[in-house]
């Protein structure tokens, strides 16, 4: 799998994907995740990649060219199986679309900054737009490598332990059920005896019930 | 404004938080942002921070104790507004919550890696429990990065165009309309004639409908 990320900050990504199960990943050679400056496909003076917007209104708008310019370059390279933007008002990112994207090969991501890109960009190059949630953030940076984390994690030889994505929150349709470690007794506080039983069908009983309980407490659309 | 983030990969934070307004907001004095090695707090030999979880299964659950003793160390320096868990099964963060966020002083932050965390810490330290969405990921330190970086964007002073943030997405609880910059005409893409017009109250106009048009298309449930 192959990831080309479009950004106006590189430096910003650059620790989190040398770290933990990404760089294990890149390691293992099982993805690629390459950083690229949209600076650098800037054909003005001061490498600008934005402009004031028509209309008027506050903040700066992301201009065609360069990203135009590195899309049809990487594309000229090989196949992509998607051209992401991240943005707030795309589709709603869920485990469903990790599970999704983690059978794919090769995707573009543009990050957008300031108040955004020009539309025209969207309309012609963009084939998904996903959001990882409501909420507003500087740039499309974090939410790239949200998705590259989420994604690469599936990818079969990229967790030690295969089946620990498969026993993941949402991967049933569940919140997980609560863990507990040594000691068994912390200044009072004890893990629930069921758990040093060693009766395995009743650990796994418990865990079910338990998932199930916090998730009507806590998110009961999940199990709508 | 005060972060203490808490992670086993204080490293994988160094770049996100080193740019862009992250940084301005460090730099102006307005958010300061700690980032603390969990196994500085390990009293292990091998600074370990992690056990088998009882009851079997997969996955590593990370021990009561070093977290106990940072955030006692932390809550003995100063007084904090809330002890934060990154979890997938925590409310889901959202505008609003980053609103709320960023009327308050001081925060801890847990990141949990590996399979998860002892339950009695959230039991007994943590106050708060926030997931940035219905996703899993390789641990908490991306969405701590994620809380921080949508909270401290909305303190006065920290964004250089105020009226910026407040006409983002989600904060009149439209998306945002789309946005144009120069060429007016890219390869036959012309951009709308109204916002050539130089008409600023038809200019609102129209932009408030593409707003409400999006969202009743996209997200209709903003609507609701």
């Amino acid at each position: 799998m192959r990831f080309d990320i479009v950004t106006v900050l590189p430096g910003l990504l650059e620790s989190p994907f040398a770290h933990s199960i990404l760089q294990r990943a890149q390691k293992k050679g099982i993805a690629e995740i390459h950083v690229h400056n949209l600076r650098d496909y800037s054909t003005q003076k001061q490498k600008s990649v934005d402009d004031y917007p028509y209309g008027g209104g506050s903040g700066m708008v992301m201009t065609i060219d360069p990203f135009a310019r590195i899309i049809e370059k990487l594309k000229s390279e090989r196949d992509y199986d998607d051209v992401i933007f991240m943005s707030p008002d795309g589709e709603t990112f869920n485990q469903q679309t990790a599970n999704q994207l983690s059978t794919k090969t090769n995707f573009i991501i543009l990050c957008g900054h300031y108040k955004g890109i020009d539309q025209r960009i969207r309309d012609i190059f963009v084939t998904r737009e996903i959001s990882i949630g409501d909420y507003v953030l500087s740039g499309g940076e974090l939410p790239a490598a949200i998705v590259v984390d989420a994604v690469v994690r599936l990818i079969p030889g990229v967790l030690s332990d295969e089946t620990s994505a498969l026993s993941d929150s949402f991967q049933d349709g569940l919140l997980d059920a609560p863990v507990y470690t040594r000691p068994a007794d912390w200044n009072g506080h004890k893990v629930p005896d069921i758990l040093l039983s060693g009766n395995t069908p009743e650990v796994e009983k418990w865990r079910f019930e338990q998932a199930v309980e916090r998730t009507r407490k806590r998110r009961p659309d999940l199990l709508e």
